[in-house]
């Protein structure tokens, strides 16, 4: 099977952007970011995830599926509780996103200030 | 006028979580995201960005707001054209928040590989 570069290069983008879009998205919430916090202390059940925000089963579950399908949450079921661990996207990706529009907007403010030394030296 | 310190920290805490929201939220799409990377190249009015993304008016408008709102673009009218530029906030908090998931996910993996030197001594 040959496969086009240029398709392969694509689906490497659009890969690249749903990954963004779900960490991006899964962070943009007080209470998952507040899951987060609390498994970087130590694992935990759901139920006490549930206990810890005052938040039915039902809700909590569905913060910590969508964290899990961000990959920033690994679940495992033994017996009759799910566990929750931290993990394993480590979102360089995410940091990497976010220092290139550091850098695109240090970029503008230098081409401002150029711009406004050019004008000043014209007086 | 005396202010409760206790009730301004957590005014604090609000502002500083719904800046995360608005953020996160706002980057969490594609679209969006490209809007930050085409104005990190140069200013654009708002119907250039419709063409460039091919999108209504009205849609782009509504990408645009989220990022207003959320302090990644500025826009002024200027007569019937609204021009956006990037900024001005530059995502520090955002960035501090992922390096602290990522401490958070190192000092996991440290206390599972160390119990795990601690099981393997025992054998």
């Amino acid at each position: 099977m040959t496969e086009n570069p240029r398709s392969l290069i694509l689906n490497h983008m659009v890969q690249y952007s749903r990954k963004l879009d779900a960490s991006f998205g899964a962070l943009a919430d007080p209470t998952r970011r507040g899951i987060l916090e609390r498994l970087g202390r130590s694992d935990a059940a759901i139920s006490e995830l549930a206990d810890s925000f005052d938040m039915t089963l039902t809700g909590i579950k569905k913060h910590v599926q969508l964290l899990e399908d961000a990959g920033l949450v690994t679940t495992e079921k033994v017996g009759r509780v799910r566990h929750c661990t931290l993990g394993p996207r480590r979102l360089d990706q995410e940091t990497a996103w976010i220092a290139e529009y550091q850098r695109m907007l240090e970029a503008r403010f230098n081409r401002l200030e150029e711009f406004l030394e050019r004008t000043r030296g014209r007086q």
